[in-house]
């Protein structure tokens, strides 16, 4: 139901734009009554969660997600499914990561998770006072008290932006970053207060990258609840100390796969429409929002259109991207090669924002055409769409846009619930709401329908 | 941030249309970052939750809550707070549920949830064949086989409803009027599947109501695992019998209250806005959403006022209502003193949909006031709100709708997942995400903030 006086506007204008309102509007219902009722995406997700887990690139579980992929593609009713050779880099956390607040005889326990990318401690552990750093400015100023100590971020995620994304991005440099800008003034590690609003204690991991001009220092994130207590320990005992041994290490790239699996276009089969999340995962969780979901919702597009009998006029092309998490590598060769290979890439979509209740997309388009399909809008709001926005996409599909510049566009599903669980222990499947899955499916799978009938 | 083409459109029409769109979208963002800095919505609600549980009309519960909600509304700054008293009927369940299939030589346990308001099967329980019934129609075309045996409905949650209320709407009456309608034709007991597409098994209790010109049978609902079950055992084997043993009964009224705080009025001390929630809830769970969350939220939108010093030129009256689950006793004597008091009622709102992500507002309201306040929605946006729909309100402030003709609304959160908890024993604080629930109490204060300053 529309209600609101604009999108009555909207409707009434629609006839003068080139699109057939009530035939659309019939197809889409059928898409949504298809996913609704006969959806496969949340079982898919299950097993992907259940049965493989957590999938970093060049781990067992990698190839074993890529089998899975393969499978579930071909069940899709792909014409065709194939891997796309690229090569990933390798991280391992080696174990358990431990670590503990030593203050005067008591020992406390923390929870960490080392972040992705960085290096273990050795196996003695290091044992060092903390210095409470709560930006990048007062590091600079204090910079003389941080030889031999470890460097803990305590950056609050803000609550005050409504897009939790903002409050992503406002603090992620603390996590990329934050460890060799210690280890430039003689910090023996960094510790991170975790990027979440989640009211438990999990650890929130992450990509983490070096500054070769620096010793490469470990880094580990650490849950509110335990932060919280660092701080209080350490404003009644200035002389506590924290001990942290973790274990990972880079042992060196491997061969990784994209996993691909297309519908031939009837019309323009040389015309590409690209739609993928990412298939790796971090190591401690089941990758069920970030983003199994994405995976699943993509596959589910191409199971809908053949399940209706809708035959696209562009090539629909499904890809489970590898290594987004620490490397990138897997969209990269994407783009890569589709230049290589002269390919026309007419759009991509990715879904990695979670499995959350959709509420728009994000485009990389130009002005102009994002606001000639702003008049699509009143076809999505029945299904929770509201918004198309200036600016989005995904990290998997922005080298298509940047080598080939392709337009490219993001599902952005609610984010409240996103950062509670976003590289924790807690992103599991149980954590995913099968309908809300299944929304951002249909939402994603009507824009599809549409970008492919009428263009961009 | 807004991006639509119409919403721009209403923004620079806005001026023409008497309200300071500058000046109140300051004062929104200054009650959303209070609320969303310094919110005590979620605390209160894990007291309310963890502190007093379930709460049914009646119970020893109920009086705890009823303190719970005099203190938090002291504490939130309330000038005055005072105790409603109303007559409340009392049903209980009178101990744990049991049934269970017999199958030949095999007995299936069934997890089942006596319905609110209906007997027991007294102390040797009843032990029948069973006759699966899928609609009200199939019941009249087969009322000849319905003799002694218990009717198992089976209408399924109908899942093309995007909006879940619309799935509700269409299979309440089953759990209503099935047991009176299976009685009329001599049925023993009746079950129900639950109203719910929650992937789990747990069954979701809710009010029956018994006609009075037939035999009061027991009714039960049954988790959704256990309602497939059933029909597959029935279906290889006609002869399985299922028994039941239930201990409700009513037991008489008794005294309850509505828990009421307010803040005069500066210029309109007269005219009363009345925001609320129900206080009481289902034995079986906690009541987070269903209904502490609207509780909570309404007590936040007094607290926020007080907490930025916004001084309401109308009286804002928070009211916690009794028995809204199984009588409604709370909602019709508030509207009954009213009258009585010849009190002027302008306007009320309800939070009764749960502590989801908003995404709208229902009013019951005339169309051209509707018309006219929906020019506000640009200011809502940024905080997740983008309809005011026609339509709405809550069943505890019907009665003032009804009797003073006062305009009312109800916050219309995303309901996807709300029908996966309601009335079973996952409505738990765990299920609330704190974000989401501070959004709706966002919107709410910003609703009443224009309303109170411009009027319907």
């Amino acid at each position: 139901m529309i209600h609101c006086k604009c999108f009555t506007i909207i409707l009434s204008l629609c006839c003068l734009f080139g699109f057939a309102q009530q035939e659309d509007s019939v197809m889409i219902k059928k898409i949504a009554d298809e996913i609704l009722s006969n959806g496969r995406a949340y079982e898919d997700l299950r097993l992907l969660c259940k049965t493989v887990g957590g999938r970093l690139a060049g781990s067992p579980q990698m190839y074993k997600a890529e089998s899975w992929g393969q499978k579930t593609l071909q069940n899709a009713g792909a014409d065709k499914v194939w891997l796309q050779q690229c090569q990933v880099p390798r991280w391992t956390r080696g174990g358990k990561d431990e670590a503990h607040i030593s203050d005067q005889s008591k020992k406390q326990s923390l929870d960490i998770l080392s972040l992705g990318n960085s290096n273990g401690t050795g196996l003695k552990g290091i044992m060092a006072p903390v210095i409470v750093i709560n930006s990048f400015e007062e590091l600079e100023q204090r910079k003389s008290e941080v030889p031999g100590k470890i460097v803990f971020y305590n950056y609050k995620f803000n609550p005050l932006f409504v897009k939790t994304f903002h409050s992503y991005s406002d603090a992620v440099k603390y996590r990329g970053a934050g460890a060799s800008r210690a280890a430039k003034y003689g910090a023996v590690a960094a510790l991170i207060r975790s990027m979440t609003h989640a009211a438990d204690n999990n650890p929130h991991t992450g990509a983490m990258n070096y500054n070769d001009s620096f010793p490469k220092i470990p880094a580990a994130a650490v849950g509110l609840k335990d932060s919280d207590m660092l701080i209080d320990i350490l404003a009644k005992n200035k002389t506590a100390q924290v001990f942290i041994k973790t274990n990972a290490r880079m042992i060196g790239d491997t061969t990784g796969h994209n996993v691909i699996g297309e519908i031939r276009g009837s019309e323009f089969p040389d015309e590409i429409i690209t739609i993928g999340g990412h298939l790796d995962s971090w190591d401690t969780a089941e990758g069920a929002h970030d983003d199994g979901a994405g995976c699943v919702q993509s596959i589910e597009v191409l199971r809908v259109f053949k399940g209706i009998g809708y035959k696209p006029k562009r090539t629909i092309r499904i890809v489970l991207f590898a290594n987004e998490e620490n490397g990138l590598r897997g969209g990269t060769k994407y783009a890569e090669e589709a230049k290589a290979k002269n390919e026309k890439h007419y759009f991509a979509l990715e879904s990695d924002a979670g499995g959350f209740t959709p509420r728009g997309f994000g485009f990389n388009l130009a002005a102009d055409r994002l606001q000639r399909i702003k008049q699509w809008l009143p076809l999505f709001v029945p299904y929770g769409v509201y918004e198309f926005n200036a600016g989005g996409g995904g990290a998997d599909i922005a080298p298509l846009s940047s080598t080939l510049g392709t337009p490219v566009a993001g599902l952005q599903p609610d984010s409240q619930r996103y950062f509670d669980i976003h590289h924790a222990r807690s992103d599991v499947f149980e954590a995913v709401n099968k309908r809300e899955l299944e929304l951002g499916a249909v939402n994603m799978a009507a824009l599809i329908y549409m970008v492919d009938k009428y263009g961009l």
